[in-house]
């Protein structure tokens, strides 16, 4: 499976009285399957998966596939803290049509994450899932780090494709690139740095950013691969302000920026609060300049 | 209800396949119940509920429900990351018996997760809970501080009947003390500060130390009480060493010390590990020393 | 030397031009001197030791002891980077009448401060000393931890009399004091948090709080003593808002605390900035309220 | 001033008892002026200015400025904790032949290090140096941040030249280089990111590791400035592992390094402590590796 390009994590959309929206799912959906992203990630982060049920999450599996077009990734997260959960979870996804599954690190019990932990874990779920695997370190989330030399040796398992590396570390998303063979796939995750993550090696990325403004993370991707690095740093330097927008508004930030571009994905479920007027009036400013821009 | 008192949150057994062990939770729930403790948590963070899905938790309520004797506090942990989560999982704990539920703060989005938030969350909770509600922040597992201003906000809901701060930090104590009113109950959760915590006015503790050692921590409770200061300050030090084990192995710690006191509550769930047979050798000459000690 | 009971660490005047103000220390100093402390540190932290040269501190330290009176402990700072120069200012403050030194541990080079490190810088310095050293563990400005197994060998030496823990982790002073012989004195550096320090077993206090509210300090000090617990928590929690705004504001807040409460000891030096307006108008309520207290 | 290249942080050498080694000095740098370096920085962190007092600084800067070719950029460290002391070492340096000054931030009292602090603070300083001024940010020493923002308003200074920020995060250098005029110069200051930092618009670098490989480094930068990437990103993963344990082991390390490499610049002055044969077995290896590669 190709991973090389630009993703989005897709948002959940809920409705006044916090229940999933189907139908607000399925048109903003629609509105991202024909637009020139390389593919999806629903139930991740973004997707406000860490506030869903198990069966909320199979019947948004379901929704999210009859609108996904086949041939374009489609990759759904799995990652629970147990073992055992992160199994079950990945299979039904896998039932449901899911590509690929991105499974991030179980976390609740900090100091007791050590590389075996994680090397085990991550095998047991690609030993017993029907599709391929992403590892997915998310250390502002989960407060755990994916040590690179656990990738290292969870990236020559057959069942394991590549991983998600939310961080901004360049360092470290160069080290993964050079500890892991070509084949493993790394996806940026930071979008402050994805020119820089570029540079180092990446093959893509997978960005709340790619939902809000499309055309312009996939132009960034493309004038670094043409070797056009002037225009893709000033292009990056573009497309921080609303990326750190993003990044401090969260989940409630990316709905509001969505909405701001005529996408309605409703609001962020509880105890997530929606954006403030404030908050709104600087995601709209950093989102006309960037249409602008583009 | 009263929580002046030692209390201790209570493992929960699984078998060789990770599967729930009701017979194995009766067991060692009655070696609990006979002892000399003041209440007991079910579910809480040693109780590895975040590694159970709601049947499972469901199931486990009902077996402990029908151990632990009436009379004394049978604690239920509630906590989960959307509200709406969070208030199902209390009114079924409430519905099997629960005296209250201990319901730990949100925390996956950290950034997101302000004083209102806080303040939002539990009183959504506490309004549709049918009975007490205890506060729970644990900043090492959860990454976020529920400040001392919401608990001062909180305090005064008729159904908020008081806290577990599982920090150290005895200033914060001492602060959670000052700031709500005398009804309101601050448990303190750190084994190797409750002496300073009792001195600073903290009305008891929930330690997983007290269901491996559980006379000495009542001693410890009562000698201070007594105001016998330096025959607490003298126990509090000789408790240390296996408090610090205890903290640094987490669950499997507590699991791994039970067997050598003689309650058999298995291993943890996967991801988590026994611990290694130097963790183990360690932790008997800290159970044993505290033994003769008693 | 007996260090039991409450020092104050005394300011450093200077003038409006940024030079060494000896008219005003002398003034200032009279004050405290008839003032109820056990004793008092020049050239610590709140000495604004760091921003001065050798020669300075040579001159503050002689006119300081000129008005400082025998027979109350006359503590100097003597910290430096290195354990030459650290010996150096050991020496030449012994020679102007220190009655003991306080030797804040290095940390710029953080990563390599080890206990061994530590163990070695110590004991060069206490076995060059003419007068009694005090180790100074102050990890918020210096970043790094003296462990507490590197006091417990440098406790057994026969010229290192005792340490201040500026940090305000209770359960680290506990540990201090249990592994420690009697006779090494541990000196709390947290006004918050001093009830619970005395509580643990140390022996006395360095605070600025105490040189801004001496009585209010030298009871908490004496009710604790005399195992009045409750009437020392409550008065240790009276003195939390102004020992708060003293650790927020830091140097400038010492200053501008003492000019509230009569005593002049200037502004502090550049880069330091005065506290703004805002700023003094919360410390004169905190301090106000403490003198109708007292 | 141009800055455009790569720089080394020179080391001073001690001898056996701990004395400036000005004889050892004059060899090592003269090795040093030999090879291929853009410039040098005498008196950085790796020159241990830290662990000097300002006699033996000025007889450091003397002896190197006689060794050091004129046309290459001489720059000196004259950070110091009080805006009188760094105005006043500034001055000596220039008087001392300094071509540049580099200028640590103060940092000793953390909390009080806004960005007004530092405006006014390198303002002065800048106002008052004969030569040009960069700043310097190192805030794994420090333990403080100087803000981009405080950056751009300092940028604008006509003294103040550029800046060093050896932090690796490269966001806030594509930050820094965006903030500020194309005339201001951000140098990069971690060799584990030296590729990614010349990506996002660095001038050059300033780098431990230069004084150990400086052809290597060299390399990596023209490699980069011809837009050959894919070469310049596989040497920079070659370079890594040594820039590791020059990070590692400080500045014991970095004189072990040289005197892998043939340069004899003594030990470091204690408390720092040489490193240790397993260490030295490593760097052997490291410096090896990258000797045969070049």
């Amino acid at each position: 499976m190709q991973l090389s390009g630009v993703f989005a994590p897709l948002p959940t959309p809920f409705d006044e009285d916090d229940r999933l929206d189907l139908d607000r799912l399925k048109g903003a959906y629609e509105r991202f399957a024909s637009g020139p992203l390389t593919g999806f990630v629903v139930l991740g982060s973004n997707g406000e998966a860490a506030l869903m049920d198990d069966e909320e999450s199979d019947r948004a599996i379901e929704a999210a596939r009859a609108v996904i077009p086949h041939g374009r990734p489609f990759i759904v997260g799995t990652g629970r803290e147990s073992t055992r959960a992160a199994i079950s979870a990945t299979r039904r996804a896998a039932d449901l049509g899911a590509d690929a599954v991105l499974v991030r690190t179980p976390g609740f019990f900090k100091s007791q994450m050590t590389a075996d932990v994680f090397v085990r874990h991550y095998t047991a779920v690609a030993d017993a899932s029907p599709v391929p695997v992403l590892l997915y370190n998310f250390t502002a989330v989960t407060g755990v780090n994916l040590p690179v030399a656990a990738v290292g040796r969870l990236a020559t398992h057959p069942n394991i494709a590549g991983m998600k590396e939310s961080g901004g570390d360049v360092a470290q998303l160069a080290d993964l690139v050079a500890t892991t063979p070509a084949s493993f796939q790394v996806l940026a995750g930071s979008a402050s740095t994805t020119y820089a993550s570029l540079c180092v090696g990446v093959t893509g990325a997978i960005l709340a950013l790619a939902a809000v403004v499309p055309d312009a993370c996939v132009r960034l991707y493309t004038l670094t691969r043409q070797s056009r690095h002037d225009e893709a740093r000033a292009l990056q330097q573009e497309l921080v302000p609303l990326a750190r927008l993003l990044s401090g508004y969260g989940v409630a930030g990316l709905k509001a920026a969505l909405r701001i571009a005529g996408v309605d994905a409703g609001e962020p479920r509880r105890p997530l609060l929606p954006v403030s007027e404030e908050g709104i009036a600087q995601l709209r400013q950093a989102v006309g300049r960037l249409q602008v821009t583009a």
